[in-house]
């Protein structure tokens, strides 16, 4: 029974690039196909980022080169902000580092994982670091390769080069193996077109391995505006969060700290606490207990708050998701709807917008024929994968779409959903799937069925349209035998009476003569084609 | 534009710590009802693992006692090694600190996350620690609490005693809130009774939250056998693996380095690659440089390989499965396949074992009666959750169950698959799901699709007796009157041409007397109920 003892000789910690280089298909690096797509996914999400963040409208050039079976390069460009020497290293050799875990703002990227990742990815499979070319406004310009010393997580920089006259903006370039480059639904193809219909404003240009160039035009020239930083509200903060913000705050006093640190607190809400709690709202935060603290905690439950500000969620907004849909899918028909800011877990709030978008290259075609498909995004990111375990995949299985006339196995229908937030609740590292969330869940469904409705009764008028249209078409078949007819009877004049029998058919059948074509002006968000 | 520059001083390293204080959710900490089982199924790991280690026989109590409306108390108590004190704290209170992790042992537990995770989520949602009593077969005892400074990913202990006359094994015992207690599909008590499924040679006692208690009883006594180290198969190593294992390595030659640390090298095959490459073989492993690695690791893929040693695996094994299906489904009948190891990934070795069990209390019951379930394993332990993102989902997806007559739909059919492996590759952190790995998913089938064959066979049998029992009870009732009439034209004595015939009725339709129960002896593999 020594085992015990023996086992505790091995008790070892371990860095997190260890760990994920283990468990690489946690980040996303599974199959050859997937692996692919999750490193551009990762580059495009950052160069996206930090363009806005720097207010530039983006434009980014992604290129692919095949060096082998299973091995490629890829090449991912902007004309962001680049970035500086001192932080490159960190930013893409070290997991865990970067600018957007502790700011609380919205953007693609959350976690400080995704390039270093990919970094981590690059070393296992082709033994090769990573190589970036940074230039900034400034006119300092350099190129280095970044690796990372996966036992202790730390950057491994060389070949450091001063550069001259370089485009402002970031170059990433690595070698990739276990990987293939593939197109059809989960392809980077596919990846950069949702890219492009979450993100209407930013300018993609693809070289695919066989140098073909796609470009997905810019179809709106006005830069969102930029994540502002968000304060937490109380009731999103656990006891643990209270505390240590409190101890690492330089405020003098427990109530100023509150005031300042979290969203909707007033002088009013520390009254409103000294009075149920038997806790020194005077004394120091930094010596804030737990007993107070949970106190505090438990109190912010059971008072009433003006829900989360929501000023700092960006969705993409109607217009510009009409503007991409009929840009890129040009449908028959869309609904565009866009939910008021919810909250999930007490106090992180999220924004849900969702569009039906019916005909043109909406849905799937395959060789029996059309089907529906689903677009997922998170903050305008495309999701593809991990499809079985996502909030909007339950939404979407949840709706009895027969009840709208919807068939998604068999009409050329896409849905279209985007959860923004601060923080989204990923369900995994890899960020491929929004967590099921029983709130998040309901928003979307909401939404959905809002939209079904818009399309039901777009469904619906052209069902009756072509039903009238053919009526018509048979009645008027007989008014001209039915005129000469009556003519004969009454002795009136023939043309005379066929006047009138075809006015009376086309005010029983109108519109006989837009027999394609759906108009509905009062209904300012039903959009059809032109 | 200095927005880049004004960003940068934003950058911040975080710990692992902190990132899933963020992101419980990847731990398995979504729903209240599934946290709950998720720290249930943390400890209940680490319990059966450390006992096994130990080759002690697991005997495992599990308490829950209800605080106040989403607040619960858990203790596990295990009759295991203990944790030395120097250990406790970050075996506890660190996230990626264990013994797991670094051994390459076929283990529950693999990272070094799960109960300094339950750790952390006690502390954000209750603010408490982790309270434990630890006892070592020494004598020497201890209890102490346990938390995390989650900024730095290190434990804090304090209230720390020592005790005296304290039976052997550890007691963690930790208050929870944002938990629900259910019973149902995904409930603790489902949990438990799979583990005792998987796990026949461990003793369960739960005590649920209204103080009722349910024992799982050991139905086979003997210890598994206990986990070996394996050595890493050079088809598995990357680059890099094969980088940091040489300069960390004290040997003086390249070759006794290979022959030493990886499986399956011997003189002939340095040799081999001698002959292949242009790579000094005699040269410290310290010095490896990656062009010489690369060319290693590739030239590991062009030579010939025994398979990967699979003396390592550890599957339940054919009789421990038949006994625990047995014992806790007492089906009408079984049949349980191991498959031969295969490799995924090139170089990770696995075995996948199934079992299709129906009738009994095998499938689940419902208002509108049966249907099939799946139970899904990886080394032994259930996987509850995470359902469509699992190579096990994929698998029994694939296989068209008409074809063998199985209506997963409607029959009280339970699939029981478990995976084992030195390294399995889990979807997220919370190890609910298996990655879909092609080599996996084509194993399951494999196995699931020959168990299938075995019910489609049991089920014809079945059919075609009840068809026989049938027509058997219809032609007796025409020999008493035939017997009669046949007398009397033959003037031959009834009784004996009532036997004749009910001889020739038997001989074409045998067994009538056994209606219900199926005998087939020469496939030793189907069992039936006695």
């Amino acid at each position: 029974m020594a085992m015990g003892k023996d086992i505790f000789n091995e008790f070892k910690e371990h860095s997190i690039s260890e760990f994920f280089k283990k468990n690489r298909q946690m980040l996303g690096y599974s199959s050859t196909v997937r692996s692919l797509v999750t490193v551009v996914h990762e580059y495009v999400s950052n160069s996206i980022d930090a363009t806005e963040e720097a207010g530039i409208l983006p434009d980014i050039t992604i290129k692919l080169e095949k060096i082998s079976e299973n091995r490629y390069t890829v090449e991912v460009s902007d004309n962001g902000p680049g970035i500086p020497k001192n932080i490159v290293g960190r930013a893409l050799g070290m997991i865990l580092a970067g600018t957007k875990f502790h700011r609380n703002v919205q953007q693609r990227g959350q976690q400080g994982i995704g390039a270093a990742g990919c970094t981590l990815f690059a070393l296992t499979t082709t033994g090769k670091p990573i190589h970036v070319i940074s230039s900034m406004d400034s006119g300092r310009a350099f190129s280095c390769d970044i690796s990372i010393d996966t036992l202790h997580n730390k950057p491994i920089m060389g070949n450091f080069v001063e550069l001259e006259e370089v485009k402002r903006g970031l170059t990433v370039k690595g070698e990739f193996g276990d990987v293939k480059y593939d197109t059809g639904e989960h392809s980077i193809f596919e990846y950069l077109r949702r890219t492009a219909l979450s993100n209407p404003h930013v300018q993609i240009t693809f070289i695919d391995p066989n140098n073909k160039e796609v470009i997905f035009p810019r179809s709106i020239d006005k830069i969102p505006e930029k994540p502002r930083t968000a304060k937490l509200h109380p009731l999103g903060l656990t006891i643990s969060d209270l505390i240590e913000t409190a101890h690492s705050s330089k405020n003098s006093k427990l109530s100023n700290f509150l005031m300042e640190n979290f969203a909707r607190f007033s002088q009013g809400k520390i009254n409103e606490l000294k009075g149920m709690l038997d806790v020194d709202f005077d004394k120091k935060p930094s010596g804030l207990t737990w007993e107070d603290a949970e106190k505090i905690i438990k109190a912010f439950k059971e008072i009433k708050w003006i829900a989360p500000e929501s000023a700092h969620i960006m969705p993409i907004g109607e217009e510009q998701i009409k503007t991409a849909l009929k840009n890129i899918m040009n449908p028959d028909f869309m609904y565009v709807v866009e939910r008021k800011p919810k909250v999930f877990r007490g106090g992180f709030p999220f924004i849900v917008e969702a569009a039906i978008a019916f005909g043109g290259s909406a849905g799937k075609k395959s060789e029996e024929g059309y089907s529906g498909n689903v677009l997922r995004f998170a903050n305008k990111v495309p999701l593809l994968f991990d499809t079985g375990n996502c909030a909007i995949t339950d939404a979407v299985k949840e709706i009895q779409w027969k009840r709208y006339n919807i068939d998604m196995e068999k009409q050329p229908v896409s849905l279209f959903v985007n959860v923004s937030s601060v923080h989204i609740p990923y369900s995994g590292v890899g960020k491929e799937s929004i967590s099921k969330e029983a709130e998040i869940i309901e928003e979307i469904k909401l939404a959905l069925m809002d939209a079904a409705r818009g399309l039901q009764h777009f469904i619906y008028k052209k069902q009756k349209l072509s039903l009238f249209a053919g009526r018509y078409k048979t009645i008027m078949r007989y008014t001209n035998q039915l005129s000469k007819d009556l003519s004969q009877l009454s002795g009136k004049d023939k043309e005379i009476i066929q006047k009138m029998l075809e006015k009376i058919v086309e005010e029983h059948y109108p519109r006989n003569n837009k027999e394609d074509v759906v108009e509905d002006g009062a209904e300012n968000n039903l959009e059809d084609k032109e």
